[in-house]
C-alpha cells in the first residue's frame, strides 16, 4: 500500500494504482480522476472534456499569440484532401496511406432490410487530412506569383485523422486536435531557419508554459516526416523514462513545391520553386503535461495553462453561517479576478457543494488546481485565509490575513510553476546517462533506469539494434547550438567515428 | 456604368458587376476582391484566406466569451458518427442521410495499375458529422446521473460536412464552420427557456457585434431542424431582398433523450428522461455580412469584428523622406495600438507597400477597412492626419491635429458602427411590406420588391403556394415578446383564420 505524498500517511492515495504499481494504467486513471478526457463510442475516438478542454484552450492561447507575433495569419483549409494530391509526394503517401479515413460516399439509404448503407459513390475517394503539406501545395501553387509574395507564412488549428491501431488518450488517437504552419520561402537558407526559429517558439512555451524542460535536434533519416529533407522534434522524458516527441518542425526542401510545383518569379525573372517548411503541435501535449507533472494524488496543472489558478473551498460545519462563508470566498473570487497573471485576469472558482471538506480537497488535489484556498469559522472571523500549494504537502498549509494572501498570491504561482519545471528538469537530469560504451548504453535499458546519451554515426544497424534489443530509438540527433544543453562529451557509439551526438530512449 | 459611390463620379466601381447589375456575382466578386476565401480545389469545400479568417475569429472570440458567461462549458467530440447512432432518431436520420460524408475504409494502396485504391474496409461506416445530436446523446445518457448534473450546459467549435448540391461561398459549402451548443434539462419550460435565451444571445451579437437587424421566431413545421420540436431561428434580410438565416436554437423536447436514453433520478428517486436543447451559428455569417453591408466598391467591415480598425497609409512623393513618413505612421500606430476599444487594444496597419496612394486606397477600401488615414507630407509636417470612414465617400476625409484624431477615433469607429446598423434597419423596414391580403403578398413577390408579413394559420397549402408561385417560404413566425418588433397589426393571409404573423421572404 502506497500513501499520499500529499495529504501523509493517514490516507490512500488519490489514484490508484500509482506510478510504481502499474504506470500506464495510473495514467488512465489520472485522466479519469481530472475528468479530463474519455474514449468515445467510435473507434479510436476520445472525448475531450471540459476540464481538459480548458487546459487546450488555455495552451492555443499562449501558442497562437505567438504565432500571430512571428508574423503567421490563420487560415483554414478544407479537410477532404483528393487522392491525386496525396500521390504528387512519393515518400509522403508511403508514409500515410495506411492509416487514412478514406471517404467513399456521399449519402446513405435504407436497404431491403431497413438498415442504413453507404450510396452514392463518388468519382474519386477523399481522405480526411492526415496533415495537409498536399493540399497547401495546390494553394500556394496558385498564391505565389512573384518574390514579393514571399516569404508567405501561414497557420491553421485543425483536427486531423490518423487511423492508429493502438489508441491510448491524448498520446495517440484517430482523430485529434493541432496547430498546423506551413510557410513558403524563397531560399533555402531562409526556409532552414524559419525550421529552426519554430522549433524554438515550441522549445520555450514547453519551457515556461508547460514547465517540460526538453531535449531537441533533428531526426534520424529513419524517424524524419514522410517527404522532409530535415525533421526537428523536441523530446520531453516521462516519469517512466520513455521519450515523448512533442512537437515537430519540418525543413521541407523542394520536395513538395516540386510535387505541387509551386514557383516564383525571382527580381531577374527567372521562375524557381519555392523551399517550404511545416510545424506542428497536438492535443498530446495535455498527454506530456499529466506525464511530467501529475503525481500519485492526481494531475498538477502548471498555473500558466491551468483552467483554474485557485479554488475557494468553503468549509461547512455547525459553528459557520454557510451564507456569509461563501459571501466572504465571493469577496476572495472577486479580489484575486481583479489580479493580473501575465496579462489574463486570474480565473478562480468557489466550489459551494455541500458535501464535506475533505471530499471537497481531494476532488481539486486530483484535477492539479495549482493554489486550494480553505475558509472556515475561523478565516472568516479572522479575516484570513488557509491555503495550499499543490506542489507541497497538505501540512505546509499556511494561513495568512487576506490582504498578505492576495498580495502574495503571483508570487505563490510563480512558485508552483518554477517547482514543476525544476522537478521535471530535476528529473531529466538524474535519467539521461552519458554514456562511454555501446555497453553502458546496454546496462541503461536493460535496467530501465533511464535514457542515454552517445555519439552516433548515422549507422543504421546500431538503430535497428536498438530498437530489437531494447526497444529504444533514436529520438534525436544533438545540437547544442539548438537545445542549449550543456553534456561532458560522451563516447561514441563506434568508437571509430566521430558522429553526431545522439538521444536515445524508448519513446510513445 | 456606374461609378464610385465611394470614390465619386471620375472612378468606375470597384466591385464589376455591381450589385444592380448582377447581384450574386457581385457577391463572388466582393469576396474575391476583399480575398476572403476562395473555391477549393475539392468539390464544393472552400478555403478560408487569412482576411476572412480573422473575421470569423473576431465573431468566434465574441461568442466564446457570450457563450462562456452563460454556463455553459467548451468541449470537444470526435467527427465521426457510427451509423447505428444516427438511426436512434427517425427524423434526424432522414433529414440528413441525403447529404452526408461516409467513410468506409481505412488505408489506401496500389492497384495493379499503380493507382491508389481505397482498402481495408470498416466493418461499420462512420459520417463525418452533419452535426453532433447523436453524439452527445450518447455521451449525455453516460454523464448524466441524477438531478444534480442538471443542467448541463456544453458547446463545441468544430467543422461540419453536409453534402450539399449547389454551393457557394460561405453561404452553403460541403465542409463548414461552426459553433453548436448542446444542453440537457430536467423539465420541459426550463429547456424551452434556454432555447429562447441563447437564442436572443445570436439576436444581441447580430445587431451589436455585426451590425445586422434580424427578425426573429419559429420555423412553420415544414422547415423545422429534423427531430426538434420546435427550432427558431434569427433571419436577415440581405440587399437583394432574399432572407438569410443566421443562426437556429432548438428546442428537442424528449426526442433525443428517448432515442439515446438520457435520463437521470429526480428528487424523488423516479427515473426521468431530460429534455435537450442545440443552437449554432456559422461561416455563413460571414456571407452576411458581406450581403448586408458591402457596396459596389467592396466589402465594409463592421469595427466590432474588423481585422483591422484602422489602416494607415504613408503617401510617399518627391516631397517627402519616405523613413520619416513611415516612421510618423508608426509612431501614430504605436499611439493608437495603446487604446482601447471594447476591452482590446485597436488593431492598426501600416501600409508601407511602394505602390501609389490610389491603388494602396483602393486596396484598402475593397477590403472595408472602418477607417483609413492617409499621411503625406503636409500631414507630417503639421503633425496632423488625414482619415476617411468607409460608411462615407471619400470627399467627406477629414484632416485633424494628431491628437485630436487619436482622442476621437473611438467615436469615429462607434459612427462607423451605428451607421452600418442604421443602414441595414432603414433597408429592412423599407423592405418589408405589411400586407392586408394575399393580393398584397402576390405583388410583393412579383415585383421582387421586398418582404413580406401577415397572419398565418399554419395552412400548408399556402406555404406550398408561396413555394411553388415565387419560391419564396415562411422564414418565421414573429413572436413580438421575442424580437421585439413592432408592426402594425396586418391582416390575415386566410380572413377568416386568426394565426400567427408570418414573414415571408426568398430565401438563401
Amino acid at each position: 500500500m502506497l500513501y499520499s505524498t500529499y495529504f501523509g500517511a493517514q490516507m490512500k492515495t488519490a489514484i490508484q494504482p500509482t506510478r510504481t504499481e502499474n504506470y500506464p494504467e495510473w495514467y488512465l486513471q489520472v485522466i479519469q480522476a481530472a475528468d479530463l478526457a474519455e474514449t468515445a463510442p467510435v473507434r479510436g475516438c476520445m472525448v475531450i472534456k471540459p476540464y481538459g478542454y480548458a487546459i487546450w484552450e488555455a495552451m492555443k492561447k499562449h501558442l497562437d499569440t505567438q504565432i500571430k507575433a512571428s508574423g503567421h495569419e490563420n487560415m483554414y483549409c478544407p479537410m477532404f484532401i483528393p487522392l491525386a494530391f496525396l500521390e504528387k509526394e512519393a515518400e509522403h503517401v508511403a508514409g500515410f496511406a495506411k492509416e487514412c479515413a478514406v471517404v467513399t460516399h456521399s449519402k446513405l439509404v435504407q436497404n431491403d432490410e431497413g438498415k442504413l448503407v453507404p450510396s452514392g459513390k463518388l468519382d474519386e475517394p477523399l481522405v480526411v487530412r492526415p496533415t495537409s503539406e498536399t493540399m497547401i501545395g495546390a494553394l500556394f501553387a496558385k498564391w505565389i506569383q512573384s518574390y514579393r509574395d514571399l516569404p508567405l507564412l501561414t497557420n491553421q488549428w485543425a483536427n486531423i485523422v490518423r487511423w492508429e491501431m493502438r489508441t491510448r488518450l491524448f498520446l495517440r488517437t484517430t482523430e485529434f486536435l493541432w496547430q498546423e504552419g506551413h510557410t513558403a520561402h524563397a531560399s533555402a537558407d531562409e526556409a532552414k531557419d524559419h525550421t529552426i526559429r519554430m522549433l524554438n517558439m515550441y522549445i520555450v512555451f514547453s519551457e515556461d508554459v508547460l514547465a517540460i524542460p526538453v531535449i531537441s535536434g533533428n531526426k534520424s533519416e529513419n524517424e524524419r516526416f514522410p517527404g522532409a529533407v530535415n525533421t526537428y522534434t523536441l523530446e520531453a522524458l516521462m516519469q517512466d523514462n520513455k521519450a515523448l516527441q512533442l512537437g515537430t518542425s519540418h525543413f521541407l526542401g523542394q520536395n513538395f513545391a516540386k510535387g505541387s510545383n509551386i514557383t516564383y518569379q525571382d527580381e531577374h525573372g527567372k521562375s524557381q520553386y519555392v523551399y517550404t517548411t511545416s510545424w506542428g503541435v497536438t492535443t498530446r501535449m495535455i498527454g506530456a503535461l499529466i506525464m511530467s507533472h501529475a503525481d500519485d494524488d492526481g494531475l498538477i496543472v502548471p498555473p500558466r495553462v491551468a483552467p483554474y489558478h485557485l479554488v475557494i473551498i468553503p468549509l461547512f460545519n455547525k459553528k459557520s453561517d454557510p451564507d456569509k462563508l461563501i459571501a466572504y470566498c465571493k469577496m476572495i473570487q472577486k479580489s484575486l479576478h481583479a489580479t493580473s497573471y501575465h496579462g489574463e485576469s486570474l480565473r478562480v472558482h468557489v466550489d459551494t457543494r455541500t458535501c464535506s471538506g475533505g471530499e471537497k480537497n481531494w476532488s481539486w488535489v486530483k484535477k492539479g488546481v495549482p493554489i486550494r484556498v480553505e475558509i472556515g469559522a475561523r478565516e472568516l472571523a479572522e479575516e484570513s485565509a488557509t491555503f495550499t500549494l499543490r506542489t507541497k504537502a497538505y501540512r505546509d498549509r499556511q494561513t495568512t490575513s487576506l490582504q498578505d494572501f492576495i498580495q502574495t498570491v503571483i508570487p505563490q504561482l510563480d512558485l508552483v510553476q518554477q517547482t514543476l519545471l525544476q522537478r521535471a528538469k530535476d528529473r531529466l537530469d538524474r535519467a539521461i546517462v552519458l554514456c562511454k560504451s555501446a555497453d553502458e548504453v546496454a546496462q541503461v535499458f536493460s535496467k530501465g533506469s533511464g535514457a542515454a546519451c552517445i555519439y552516433w554515426h548515422e549507422d543504421a544497424e546500431v538503430e535497428q539494434m536498438l530498437a530489437e534489443r531494447y526497444k529504444a530509438s533514436i529520438r534525436c540527433l544533438l545540437d547544442t547550438s539548438i537545445n542549449g544543453w550543456e553534456l561532458s562529451a560522451p563516447a561514441t557509439f563506434t568508437p571509430s567515428m566521430q558522429g553526431q551526438l545522439a538521444f536515445i530512449a524508448k519513446a510513445y
